[in-house]
This record gives structure tokens, C-alpha cells and sequence, in this order.
């Protein structure tokens, strides 16, 4: 089977073409998690606190000091930021023909907990309410600041998914401008609502919830399954099923819930494919806009590479259905 | 140093994040070559001509026999098409909210030569102007399908890049609508036009041709440079300095200087970065349209990996400027 699918929010196309002869199984990617708890090499454990830029943000007991032990969740800029919270950012020296802006923004490293092998499958769902949390005050902070036009928080786990430190972290950015994923979005939720009268994502969780096939989990608050056209195998997204703008305004239920089928999701993830490296992103709504949005997470395994074809069509090619992938995830 | 730059044919934004502390040396990746020149076990190697699907074209002496010894250039479908040419490709089952199309097209495989280990940059150059001349032949003929809206040319080099097979060669898709990068492309040339009167890779070529410091090489029809918005280290555009529609339609005089500006370039990544894998594609027009357009490579050498930024925000991060990058690879 082989057929062309488009991202009813995006706008984006994929491949998927489907191998028979594939099993699942076969993404199982077994890489080793690290048995030590603690590091004396790693800047983001317990003790380390020196070897980081200084915190900005930490959950810690009342009258703990900066940059000391006893945290919880900590917050630190990161060490090679790709943006630049300096108002005398240099404007860029040539453009003639071309277009550049200056890269102003933050870059802040979420440091999930003090364990250094405890991935967000092995966190109890508590401790990852308080991360989803420090998510959310973060982002209510940096979007007081005027030149702060986006954001998204992503976590890379693994080192065949781009984390460079091992110790478990999200990443914060904060963007000048909205980024071009998500103007394609915000374009494609304006024109869908004019041609259906709906916000796609609420589309969509009616219809998976009816179709059921691509569903991994349901609770009162989040639909997960993996998206009708998913961008890779075992791809899935959490979506709250109230159309709701900004994630930093979510509750505290709501985020309790988050917790909940996050910890159920990547569990199933870690099970099944034995702990694969992923991407996960957060999309919320851009800070400077009144235009409607749908905030949610997208988990991407890391099974296959971007290569000549992905690059040179914006399409990526899917070797695995989004109905067999949920299949995988759902089964004991 | 941090910019945001815009890519004024794709539209797309990169951040060029340099880290004044990285070294271009850096990068080499030393991956060591095959020195096999034949291997049995190779399907793309000479005497293996049945391990493929039968070939369908290749450059033989006359009176040589389909799927035996003597070629010097062969192709043949792909033995995991993400494209099919079957007329009775199924229609899609479902789609309610959503947007999908049949997978129709083709996929090829371009085998460079019977050398198990010649590399791009390893071929002399009539050799690499004789693969050039088989991507024509074969864009021609398959552009006669009415089916076929667009094709692309890619070659991926290296494990890292994506290669599942050593053995050189390219891959050749046709597909049954416009990609989505070429799409924007198509639309940023047809805007371009309008407010600046000219395309705009002949707008970059001007430029880069005066401004020098990002440029490679040069001969009478083309210009190798890094582009102002490298999406990734030591990306290198070849463009044709004539505006030229479709690639299938340059001249023999062309095809001879563009294998020796390939020659050069991938010879210079080769040297500079010893051995890397890489992704390259080729841009021509879409078969079914009057668009105004102007054919190019685009090689990326792979350095990084595609991680949650990239994806979430449909940027790239760049930790080398193009300007250090066309200085590193222009010298000895």
C-alpha cells in the first residue's frame, strides 16, 4: 500500500508506503539506558550546579539557595544558544537581495529532575506534572516580553535524535518571528474553519475518536493516537480535546491529565520499541496574535534519516501506516 | 554570531547559529571507503545484473543484452518503490475530513558506474557527464507520462546520509503533483518576478559572482556557491548561469562543464571533510506547467541531525556560516 496523505494542519504531505514485509519489531532500537543515577561528568545532576550558566528558574524548597543542591526542576540558559536575548544584538552586516533578522530570543535548558537515567517514561506522573508545569510558568514569563513573537519546547532524547547530554531535559526557545511550521498552520486553521467551521484539530478528534483505529489512549481531557498522516513511524499526538489556545493557560486538572497520558504514551513507546531515541515538540499558540490555535504535543521516534527526497520535496516518506504503528503501541 | 536568514527561492528560514569556537575540521567525518572494486554480494555491482529487477535502460556497448556484463551506466526500478506506475493503484479506502492522493509515479535507480567504490568524486569526468546524460534521457522519457507532474533526482552518499546500498548511484522519483518545496519555490520565483524583475537565482547569481566570498567555483555555465541561507555546514548550490527551464534540456557543452564543476566540488568536500556523506537533489521544472523556472543542485553534506527544533519550527539550525564554510572548502 502506498498513498499520498496531507496534514490537515499543516498543510504538509507524506509517503506512506507501507512494506508488508516489515514488522514492527524491527524498529526496536534497544539502545541502552544508563544505570547511574548520578554523574559527576554530567552538567545537568544533582551537585553539578557549577558546571551550568546560572540558573533562571528552579523548583526547590522554600529558602534553598540558587544554584545549589535540592532542586527539583531546574532552569538554566542554554550554553550554546542558537538565540540571543541581547538588545544590542548586532543587526546583520550585508543583505542587498537577501532577507535576515536578527536572532533575538532565549534558549533555556528544563531539566527534568535530578536523575540522571530517569527518562519521562520512568518519571512518576507527579514529578512530570511538575515539569509540564515549569513549562508553562516559563512560557508565561518570557511572553511578557514584547520582541518575544513565538515559542516551543522540545525534548530530544536520545543521541540518534539529537540530545547531546544525556540527563534527561527539555529545550525553550523563543522565537523573533512565528516560525514557517506554524504559520502554515495558523494559515490552514483560518482556512479550514472558512470551509468546514471547524479548527482542523477538532476534526480530527472527532474523527479519530469514531474511527478508533489510530487511537493509543483516551483520557477526560487528551486524545493520543498517531496522525492519518504521520510524518514517521509510531509518530503520535496529544491533543486536548477542548479547543483551547495556550498551553501556559491549561489548569492544573488539565495538566494532571497531561501527566497521566504522557507517562501511558511514552511508556508504551519505551515498551514496545525498547526505548527508541524521539523528538516531542510543543505547539502553543504565538504570543503577539489574536488568531485562532489548538496547542499540542507531536512525539516523533527517530527511526528513519532525512535524506536526498525529504529534503528536496518537504516530504517525508513513512514506511510504516499510522493504523499498523497505533496497532503496535496498543497491543500488551 | 546569530542571524535569521531567509531563502529567497524556497522562502524558508535557517538559523545560522556559528559557534566561533568549532573548527571546520571538525566535521571530517573519516568514514572509510570500500576498496573493494567489485563485490558479490553488492547487487549493484557488474556480474550481479540479477539481483536487481530488470533494468530499463543502460548504457552498453551495441548489440550488449539487457541484465548482462558491459555497461557503463543502468538503471532499474527500485526494489521498495515509495512510488508505483500501476494504473489499478488502489484509491485511497477512507478519507472523510481528509486529503489524500494514489502514490502514482516511478522509481529508479541510476547506478553511477560498475565500480563498487568510485564516489562522485572519484569519477573522471565523462564518466560523471555520461550519468548526467542518462538523468536526461530519463527525465525525458518519463515526462512523456501525463501522469508525471514533477521528478526529482537525488543521490544520498554515505550510510549517514541514508544510502542503504554502497555501491553509488542516484535515485530518480516522479511524482503525481509538485512537491511542497518546489511548490513554494515556483510561487517565491513568480513573486520575485514581480517586485524585483528578475528570478531570483539569477538575482543570487549576480550577487554571489560580485560579492565572491561565498562561492566555490566557477566556469562559462556555472557557479558553485554556499548559498546566503545554508540550511546545514558546507551546503554547496550548483546553478546553471544561463536561466534554464528543465534540466533534460541543457546541451552537451553544458552537461561536460557541469561534470567538471561537479568534479571540483564534490572532489573539494572529499578532500576538505574527508569522505562525508552527503545528500544531494536536483531541481528542474515540473513537467506539466508553463511556470518560470531555473534548474540547480543543492548538496548538503550531512553534519547534523534533523531534531525537535527542526521539525517543530520547519527551520534548520546551522552552526557554520556559509561564509566560513566557502573559505574552508576553497582552500588547499
Amino acid at each position: 500500500m502506498t498513498d499520498l496523505r496531507q496534514n490537515i494542519l499543516t498543510g504538509d504531505w507524506v509517503v506512506i508506503a507501507s512494506r508488508r514485509a516489515l514488522r514492527p519489531e524491527s524498529f526496536s532500537t534497544g539502545t541502552p539506558k544508563p544505570t547511574d543515577e548520578r554523574l559527576s561528568t554530567c552538567p545537568f545532576c544533582m551537585g553539578n550546579e557549577d558546571q551550568t550558566p546560572p540558573e533562571v528558574f528552579a523548583v526547590r524548597p522554600e529558602n534553598g539557595l540558587n544554584d545549589t543542591k535540592g532542586w527539583k526542576v531546574r532552569v538554566v540558559p542554554n550554553k550554546f544558544p542558537a538565540f540571543l536575548d541581547k538588545k544590542e544584538l548586532n543587526e546583520p552586516e550585508e543583505s542587498g537581495i537577501y532577507t535576515s533578522l536578527p536572532a533575538y530570543g532565549h534558549h533555556e535548558v528544563i531539566i527534568h529532575g535530578p536523575n540522571h537515567n530517569e527518562t519521562v517514561a520512568d518519571m512518576d506522573t507527579q514529578d512530570l506534572a511538575l515539569v509540564l508545569n515549569v513549562y508553562q510558568q516559563r512560557l508565561a514569563a518570557l511572553s511578557a516580553d514584547p520582541k518575544t513573537v513565538s515559542a516551543i519546547i522540545i525534548i530530544n532524547q536520545g543521541r540518534e535524535a539529537g540530545a547531546s547530554i544525556e540527563h534527561p531535559h527539555s529545550q525553550l526557545f523563543t522565537l523573533p518571528m512565528i516560525a514557517p511550521r506554524q504559520q502554515r498552520e495558523l494559515e490552514q486553521i483560518k482556512r479550514f474553519k472558512s470551509e468546514e467551521d471547524d479548527c482542523p484539530l477538532c476534526a480530527m478528534l472527532k474523527y479519530e475518536q469514531a474511527f478508533k483505529e489510530r487511537v493509543i489512549a483516551e483520557n477526560d481531557y487528551f486524545l493520543a493516537f498517531c496522525p492519518f498522516a504521520s510524518a514517521a513511524p509510531f509518530e503520535v499526538n496529544i491533543v486536548p480535546k477542548k479547543h483551547q489556545q495556550d498551553f501556559h493557560k491549561a489548569g492544573k486538572e488539565e495538566i494532571d491529565a497531561l501527566a497521566k497520558i504522557f507517562k501511558f504514551t511514552f511508556g508504551r513507546l519505551g515498551e514496545r520499541l525498547k526505548d527508541p531515541p524521539y523528538n516531542t515538540f510543543l505547539h502553543t499558540r504565538p504570543f503577539q496574535t489574536d488568531d485562532d490555535y489548538h496547542w499540542h504535543f507531536v512525539i516523533m521516534p527517530k527511526t528513519s534519516i532525512m535524506a536526498g527526497f525529504e529534503f528536496g520535496t518537504g516530504m517525508m516518506i513513512n514506511i510504516v501506516g499510522p493504523e499498523a504503528s497505533a496497532k503496535f503501541l496498543r497491543e500488551p
